[in-house]
């Protein structure tokens, strides 16, 4: 085919692809992996993999969708509500870094347009490697995951718009005051006039778009790559860079302006097309513009600018962080979480090469700082929050808290206000009976349907953690989780399923992730009575070693009928009993008789 | 951006969309109104959009995946299936047109090869513009839907297959048998090896990632996308084009070999990729290469290829299937109806072009070939259609036949018996002395939990035409209606969804398309109980005048407790009374009171 050489497409993606598995397997964000094949078997070095004009277009359709979809997956509230630490965080792990990475390439007699492109590039922190290495430590529901989220969101947004900023004045010959105020102005204008689109345009849009019912998946995406690209040349038209109007686009672009269900599909096969397919052709080729020679010609300014990086974030971020008054350790921990530089860098240090304001040794270094960095990440994160933890002082928080929990009947009651000693619980019961009981003893209890989305709304579905559904009817319970899952991404499903041949199985938690609540299939009517009639003893036990809930009742629940409600933790904090969970030594589980 | 020019591509996605938009208001699919902007905007005419090397790759890259794409959506099973008459009017609307297309060519001195091009332009039917029609028409159930599905897809195999023949000939330079058995030998060798992988890795690879749950979507889009150009890259290493190779990677992608779940979400990226996005690229790019001219210059050329496709395609069709002994109005009927050219054309006669094998000139006439065949098969086949239905030899038939039925209770083993004099019904059940008592009855019942994929298969839901879930449990209803949808692609799906408001709404049947049982919510128990102690009326009624269900709900079932079950048709035929459904004025319908 004329354009396309398939072959070397085909070598690309192959070469991504093992690059990104390679790089996953030993624990590091797949762009390091991409990065490193496009190094390696890219022209400077081995010469397997070439550049070409198709696979240039591919890569920038590419980052233009992964924009979007970054900006996407940004919600304005949690922008909102990121909190006083984050915003400390992240304006001292950009500023301190800017400034080190600014004066270098001074220093170095670089220009200054390259220079502040180069502070901006050892400024940003990546947003989509965190994740995985959360999972990795167990720190998801701490507080410096919270702040390592919100973190990276402010900086990396931070960039964006002085990377804007400066890329506006690139093309301006002659710096005086009058182009300067119509640059500055140009943007302006986008800004607002994207604005005023995304607050007033799309939500008329939506409603469009939700009430004909014959538009479907495909539409909606074709219409969202409209609106992806339109917004990308409004950015240029106001002499900015396309990638600003497309990561702007991705930002209002979302659920509450397009329906939940259309908002998840779409995001979805952008995510599938940019990561999956297209942006890693961009780090691929990335790489393959980065000079070994840096190591022999620039080698002190390669040191500078890495150790600018590392040190520049790290000190930058604990000492911002001082006035949050968590302590400099918990800013130590938290500079280490964000010292990796992640897709944003490489795209804005591709960008500068493409435009020549840096040099092929500047924009080399910048791939070998992002590599290194993202390298430390695991390493440092993993000491630090062990020193932390060894001290007693990594806090639990979480963005998303609490419980929602179907089924005020007396089980889940009582799981309910068990729970709500060191949590907020919100229960849901279509009987009127039930919800009224429920609130006289004191938990929180929304009258609705569990299989509405406005009820599930009443009860601040958004804001919660875990989703416990413990009616009768394990049916009931699954579709509910649905909801859960499909509308409000609960992150958290416990469902009872009862036992018996007929009915939903075990393997219907599968698809959404969810875990079956007292890791076995249990009848709820019969505790329910025990409960209500008070016919039942509550037992608590240690746990002689280290099991998961299934030994546990393996162990336990073979000749007796028990029913494990909860797990209680070294501080006393409960949590329910359920499969996908399992027991330390030093925890307790309650079981009723 | 250096590659895209975002404004280009801008203008050509808004242009294919609103072509598209404006072509589907009409009746035509959407790669008319695609075409015509294309030859309208192109250069030709008012110049507003022009050509790049951005456009051609990403049109390139949309080609592969349409024919991949294409090549999903054929099942192997259903060609085999594909059936006598079937069979009979693929190779008859393909030879007739091609001998004729070929000889004209001939006629006006073009090139052997040239000319063997334009026989399969013109003997290839469109894929994808039949089922919109087929729906507005009110055809899907009859025999010549079924006929024109089976004629189209055997049509345009073998027209791909003619084309992998000939293509590779054209390379060659010195035509004698040596080189002649070369190139047959290598198109083997591909198609062999495709097979080989085709039929015994992908059923590896595809269990590997079935084992491994932390593989999510993304990677099996990767994989998909790597196994495409794979076989691209293969076919063109034997000297085919790219295309036959996406096309034999599609073919061999199907659930059965990866997981029903992960085929059906990567055939949707797939599709949202292709048609929402890169396809109409390149067709709105294929209008810029029309050439207005050849109305002047080469108008009886244009005449006598419209005329031989349009006669060759429909005499061809009827001639060819007289042996099915449907009759000769039948096969004109399927003549007009498989007579409009889609994508596969514009993508063989792009590539002709491309090749340097046909001219512009040839080329152009391709596309208005392609233009007016299609435009003429909403007015023929209406009229045809008409014809036939006014005769009365409009025959029903349909690749899935039959009602699966979820709840062998009392009120479903009655629908069940009823529905069974004119179709095959198979119940299904978790009970075993309801399985017992329906089985003595007469009816087909299998055993088995109705939310497991076994006891589907075990009912051959594959097959089946229309699922109807009729236990008491509304949300066991909606899960099977889901597996029934997500897993074994039923089209119609039947719910019974209970009274009251505490359990599952009618908005849970939407996201599948699926209706509402007896028009109304309604609950199992009470009828059950009056259908097995007899306590019941049986009435049929006749309809005043046409109305929907729903409007037959309001006017009857307002102050009496009744329940409408079945809907007789003209023809005694029966069939449930749901909510998606619209009774005409000779027909009855059937209610217990």
């Amino acid at each position: 085919m004329a354009e396309l050489q398939i072959l070397n497409l085909l070598l690309v993606l192959v070469a991504a692809w093992a690059g990104g598995i390679l790089a996953k397997r030993l624990g590091f964000p797949p762009i390091l992996g991409e990065l490193l094949i496009g190094i390696i078997l890219g022209p400077g070095l081995f010469g397997v993999l070439e550049t070409s004009g198709a696979l240039n277009t591919l890569a920038e359709v590419g980052i233009l969708f992964l924009m979007a979809y970054i900006g996407m997956e940004i919600n304005f509230k949690d922008l909102g509500k990121a909190s006083w630490p984050g915003l400390l965080a992240a304006i001292g792990g950009f500023v301190v870094p800017f400034v080190l990475g600014y004066y270098t390439i001074i220093l170095f007699d670089g220009t200054n347009i390259a220079a502040l492109f180069v502070g901006i590039a050892v400024g940003v922190t990546s947003l989509a490697t965190k994740s995985r290495i959360l999972v990795d430590l167990k720190l998801l529901n701490t507080r410096i995951a919270y702040v390592l989220m919100a973190g990276a969101l402010i900086s990396d947004t931070l960039a964006l718009i002085i990377f804007a900023g400066i890329i506006g004045y690139v093309d301006v010959g002659s710096v005086n005051a009058a182009s300067l105020s119509w640059v500055a102005g140009k943007a302006m204008i986008f800004f607002a006039f994207s604005a005023l689109i995304g607050i007033y345009f799309f939500p008329v849009v939506g409603k469009l778009l939700s009430k004909s019912k014959t538009i479907n998946r495909t539409v909606h995406f074709t219409i969202m790559v409209i609106i992806v690209l339109g917004f990308s040349e409004l950015a240029e038209l106001a002499g900015l860079h396309g990638i600003l109007g497309a990561f702007m686009a991705g930002l209002y672009i979302r659920d509450g302006v397009f329906s939940r269900q259309v908002f998840k599909d779409v995001t979805g096969v952008f995510h599938d097309v940019s990561i999956g397919f297209l942006a890693p052709i961009f780090f691929v080729t990335a790489g393959f513009n980065v000079s070994l020679e840096v190591f022999q010609t620039n080698l002190l300014l390669l040191i500078l600018i890495i150790a600018g990086a590392v040190i520049g974030k790290i000190a930058g971020t604990a000492l911002f962080y001082l006035p949050s008054g968590h302590g400099w350790r918990e800013g130590v921990t938290i500079g280490t979480g964000m010292n990796g530089r992640g897709a944003v860098e490489i795209i804005i240090a591709g960008i500068g090469l493409q435009m020549g304001i840096i040099s092929t040794e500047i924009f080399s270094i910048l791939v070998f700082m992002a590599i290194s960095t993202t390298l430390t990440v695991p390493f440092l994160l993993t000491w630090t929050t062990n020193w932390l933890r060894k001290r007693g002082e990594l806090v639990m928080q979480d963005a998303r808290k609490g419980y929602l929990i179907l089924g005020a009947n007396p089980l889940g009651l009582y799981i309910a206000k068990q729970l709500q000693e060191h949590n907020e619980v919100v229960l849901i019961d279509a009987n009127k009976h039930l919800v009224h009981e429920a609130k006289e003893q004191g938990v929180t209890t929304i009258h609705g349907n569990g299989l509405k989305e406005d009820t599930f709304e009443m009860a601040n579905a958004l804001n919660k953690n875990t989703f416990i559904a413990l009616t009768g009817n394990s049916e009931i319970n699954l579709l509910a989780a649905q909801l859960a899952n499909n509308s409000f991404y609960i992150p958290h499903k416990i469902v009872l399923i009862s036992a018996g041949e007929d009915g939903a199985g075990l393997d219907l938690l599968d698809p959404m992730g969810a875990s079956s609540m007292f890791a076995s299939k249990t009848d709820m009517a019969p505790w329910a009575y025990k409960i209500s009639a008070n016919e039942f003893k509550e037992h608590t036990v240690d746990v002689a070693s280290d099991c998961t809930t299934r030994e546990w009742v393996k162990k336990h629940g073979k000749h007796r009928d028990i029913l494990p409600v909860l797990i209680v933790g070294e501080t006393g904090y409960k949590r329910p009993f359920h499969y996908k969970d399992s027991i330390s030594a030093n925890e307790k589980v309650i079981y009723l008789e």
